[in-house]
């Protein structure tokens, strides 16, 4: 068992990563002071494979469930959906202290928390990340959000959970499209904050796309790690922790131009991480070696580190010019320097970026 | 000048009391690092008497302002409302350093916050609260939301504004009766937490009805000083918080029943108190001649202190067990020991509060 602790004073938390948590849900809870009524948010493919688990997990430690299933598709993460969330929560008559359970990947967390973080101005919240991009992203930093009809995740808070329970053991029926897209993440960290681990990384790949544990909980907690010592220099985004926006300008844009349809979010932060890499060695901060290294690892992991060609680089840059991170309408960017260690680059001229990006295509 | 400076770690922020401020709305807003576009949320009421003096204090000061104006009304502080702010937000491409600004009463303030803690996770919020309410109870404290269909306030967050600015000369527009729904939670104070405010109410309340400049700007200073001083011992609302809700929880009950329409908030809360008061006495825990004083002073207000007969006591004992503060069906009652300090009671027996409301109405 591996456990990451949180540090943020009165709202630390604790993420247990192991094999076979889920089955011991309820337990985990019963430490902690909440009325026996649960909301366990799923969707309908989670909820089938794991939601009995989890309910009798829950029943058998006393906790009563009131199970709600969302639609799958990140379309349904949005104000409406949460909208009924809430009318179940109040029908059911939950009170300041009924934690509500996420039971799914980034798009249930990312809502429930929501809810969570809103309902009654706020309830216990604890996650139960079922895809590799939850269990090293999504739960860890406290950001949950809504979509806007016009844009991705401009409705949110920032709400801690009480508790983060990855079992590795849900990841097993994910996709294999799903695991690669979490990768991306995984790699991402590995060049932002930790050159070993990247090189562990190039030496274990394969053995996480096979799914082992013993590789897989280092890599989750690991990743988890970087992220929570980014996130609790830095709590409410004011400054260092965009350097986990590291391949997202480029891959926000990338996910915009394609209407968030052609890529899964860690396949376009793939691109926008191989253009990065490409970018600080064209910018001269950055050896050509590392670079390669980079890209190299993304592509094992079967991931793309090229443009197609129909998204031009004008429309690319034009997106990026309206990416909400960008403030007063400055380009910015998060570029290494090695690997395991980036910087946070303002005002790259859009010239440089148009050149190199004209090089990333296949 | 008044300033009840509310110290709450990175979050704090200052109260300023006095007339004369919202023509100099700009100057405050300088100090702070935000960028130009500033959303100006309003009514229409308040809109037409004071949005042209807000307007061009900010654009005197460098902003740009994009004013909305949503309907007046508690039936418009919903998500329908909120939704259509974050419209205007996003269209208008306010960004994380763009500071919502708002100027009205407590339904303006809660949802302008709700927006302000939401959009983008969270952008600058600043309240000029126009209703006397507005600025001794709902601007001070941090809480926002924004009611569901079917209970007030379902739906909101914690989130600190970076400035509160109470310009008394804008009381003058208010309502006699809005004046004295604000005096109600004057009182309130006092009776919970200073004695020697509640003697200087006795003395100093027919200038308050009249809104004399200088003992306004004692009462909202003296106000917003108590309310701080017990949020800052308990920002979240874990605890000691709930004596704020001295009067309340009757009060809500006469909400709720009349549908929130026959009462201002403050009408049903004066009610309230002077029930809690005489629940008290009858509970052997506050002297009768303290209770006389209480129901005394909220009388000269103008407000209500007996129950109208067509609200039946076993109507409100439902209501009152259904309240969401009430965790797991226990009746709980802010009730005075002296003037100027209140306890918590739980598990008040019902048949106790049902013989009292009983002799509470005329
Ligand atoms: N809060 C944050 O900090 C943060 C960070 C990154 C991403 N996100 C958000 O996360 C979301 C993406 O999350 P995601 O990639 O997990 O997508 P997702 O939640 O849509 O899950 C992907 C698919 O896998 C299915 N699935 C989930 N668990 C499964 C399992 N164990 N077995 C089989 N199928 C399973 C889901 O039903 C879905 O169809 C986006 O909305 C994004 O905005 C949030
Ligand atoms: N957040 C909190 O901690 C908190 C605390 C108490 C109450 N509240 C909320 O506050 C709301 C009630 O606030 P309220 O009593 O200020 O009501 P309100 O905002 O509805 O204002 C009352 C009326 O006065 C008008 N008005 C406002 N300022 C005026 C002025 N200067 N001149 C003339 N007319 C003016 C308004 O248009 C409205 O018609 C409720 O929604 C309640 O839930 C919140
Ligand atoms: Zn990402
Ligand atoms: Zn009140």
């Amino acid at each position: 068992m591996q456990e990451v602790y949180i540090n943020l004073g009165i709202r630390s938390y604790s993420i247990y990563v192991d094999t076979g948590l889920l089955p011991r849900l309820g337990e985990y809870l019963k430490v902690f002071k909440l009325t026996p009524r649960v909301l366990l948010i799923t969707n309908p493919v989670v909820g089938s494979l794991y939601g009995a688990v989890a309910e009798t997990a829950l029943m058998n430690a006393g906790f009563e469930v009131i199970r709600a299933e969302i639609p799958d598709g990140e379309e349904y993460k949005n104000l409406a959906t949460a909208e009924k969330l809430y009318d179940l929560a109040y029908t059911r008559e939950l009170d300041r202290r009924s934690p509500v359970v996420a039971l799914g990947g980034g798009v249930v967390g990312d809502l429930a928390g929501f809810v969570a973080a809103t309902y009654l101005r706020g309830v216990p919240f604890i996650q139960v990340p079922t895809t590799l991009l939850a269990q090293v992203d999504s739960s860890v930093g406290g950001k949950v959000a809504v979509n806007h009809p016009r844009g991705k995740n401009i409705i949110g808070a920032f709400y801690q959970p009480r508790l983060v329970l990855a079992d590795l053991d849900v990841l097993k029926t994910l996709d294999l499209r799903e695991v690669r897209a979490g990768l991306a993440e995984v790699i991402k960290y590995g060049v932002i904050a930790d050159r070993a681990f990247f090189v562990w990384l190039e030496e274990n790949l394969e053995r996480l796309l096979a799914l082992e544990a013993e590789p897989l909980a280092h890599a989750v907690a690991a990743s988890c790690r970087i992220k929570a010592r980014v996130v609790q220099e830095d709590e409410t985004e004011q400054g260092r922790r965009a350097i986990l926006n590291f391949g997202h300008t480029l891959g926000h844009a990338l996910e915009a131009l394609t209407g968030y349809t052609a890529y899964r979010h860690g396949e376009a932060v793939a691109m926008g991480m191989a253009a990065a890499a490409r970018l600080a060695v064209a910018l001269g901060m950055f050896p050509e070696g590392d670079a390669v290294r980079v890209i190299n690892l993304i592509r094992r992991a079967g991931l793309p580190v090229e443009i197609p060609p129909e998204l031009s680089t004008g429309d690319l840059v034009a997106s990026m010019r309206r990416d909400k991170k960008v403030l007063a309408g400055r380009l910015t960017f998060v570029l290494p320097v090695e690997i395991g260690r980036v910087e946070i680059v303002r005002d790259v001229p859009e010239e440089a970026v148009g050149r190199v990006l004209r090089l990333c295509y296949n």
